[in-house]
């Protein structure tokens, strides 16, 4: 597990930035909020001179990391997402899920979420929603804080010591007035997660919305990520779901473990 | 829509390769079969020396481009994953899909796919199936030659004349009996397509699957995607799929039209 938040570019031996690092300042510019950008908005955002981010730019286009829509702005491109949809922790794990996420989605019909941790955040891999299931704040490839969802708790649950104390040490987020935001509540919950083996986070995240999250373990036993399955709260008993979201994270965990090299 | 294959590193001006290309060839050099590379594999499929290559992928790893696996070998990192995820054809067009694949699924209990084209091929963005599919050989993320396909066949039926004259020069591989690879019956095959509006593709991939595929339109009435469902050859009458398929590719068009910025 990673446990530092998302390093910035890497500065040169020697002073300056090297090229390497540039290239990459030119990708992590790009965020949710920022699908699109022009040349200046990207140089301005690197602070690299126009001319540099030019020259890059252009590189980056023609091997299809960046694409030009139609108003000549820059936007991920599709050779990109296909190269990083190699990443084990990403699509791999998510090809393995797949199936597990769909047997939960029939028992379910809501939301069914897979997640992994990545410094203090989850991070979204895959999410099946129904049409008429209850909003939640979370899309795939985006982060939530650990701490208030379900998928969260769990991971948070299983993290090496060091890395709960740090999380533990704040700040932690409130988003309703039910979020744990108390450091010693918070490590009493994360004791239960761990006795009980899956959690119910009870409108935590959102007042409507109510999750039941599992761990996955690969072939080492450790947890790598989490299942959980987001119903609306007074819907179902949630408890009801506890076996099925258990089950399944379990079976995947098997099919981990019976194909150690994979994802 | 690009026509050319995926291009390689780009040459710096001025003889020898920029920092920026070799960067993005370490990327380029993982693929589905390579998913982890030691250092050695890395420097030998980039023809880069050991320590240019050290150099480089401490970089990507300090970044989250790559991550090491416990034994020490790279393989693409979640943080390049996540920005990657960013992609309006990748993720972006994914997440707006996902209801319609979702209604679709519901109806046809079978593969559910999402296509784009990209170059000569066909790139699968997502896919739900359920566990007694028939077996398919695409994956998320993956490729296959677009004539076989029904997604292909929609995509090469819509795209630029010259795209689709290119292609008919060929070669085209054959992967059943049944896969068209006359270049004359092609093109009537992509005439009907673009006149039906849908392609039923029987068993052209593998003998005991049949796909329904539909065109997916953007705001600007541009074929951007396609949808199909895929089901096992003699199990239900695949006619009856394509109204179903056609309406959620329909809806989703309407979607992207109402919603120009997006994905």
């Amino acid at each position: 597990m990673t446990t530092t938040e998302m390093p910035g570019p890497v500065p040169a031996q020697g002073g300056g930035r090297s090229v390497a690092s540039r290239v990459l300042s030119v990708l992590g510019a790009f965020s949710s909020e920022r699908r699109r950008m022009s040349l200046s908005d990207i140089s301005r955002r690197t602070e690299m001179p126009l001319t540099t981010a030019h020259r890059l730019v252009s590189e980056l286009v023609s091997w299809g990391a960046l694409e030009r829509d139609r108003d000549g702005r820059y936007q991920i491109g599709l050779h990109l997402w296909e190269v990083a949809a190699l990443a084990p922790r990403g699509l791999g794990l998510r090809e393995a899920a797949m199936p597990y996420l769909e047997d939960l989605y029939e028992v379910s019909r809501q939301h069914v979420q897979l997640a992994v941790l990545d410094g203090a955040e989850v991070l979204y891999l895959e999410r099946i929603s129904s049409r008429d299931a209850v909003g939640v704040l979370s899309r795939v490839g985006g982060r939530f804080p650990a701490h208030a969802t379900g998928v969260g708790l769990v991971l948070l649950a299983y993290a090496p010591p060091q890395a709960q104390e740090r999380y533990l040490a704040g700040p932690l987020a409130s988003f309703t007035a039910r979020t744990v935001t108390d450091p010693a509540r918070l490590r009493s919950v994360l004791a239960e997660v761990r006795r009980d083996g899956y959690v119910i986070s009870d409108r935590q995240v959102t007042l409507d919305a109510v999750s039941v999250a599992a761990p996955v373990r690969d072939a080492s036993d450790e947890v790598v990520a989490a299942l959980s399955v987001v119903v609306r709260h007074g819907d179902p008993q949630p408890g009801a779901l506890v076996p099925a979201v258990v089950t399944a994270a379990r079976g995947l965990s098997r099919w981990l473990r019976s194909h150690p090299g994979r994802p």
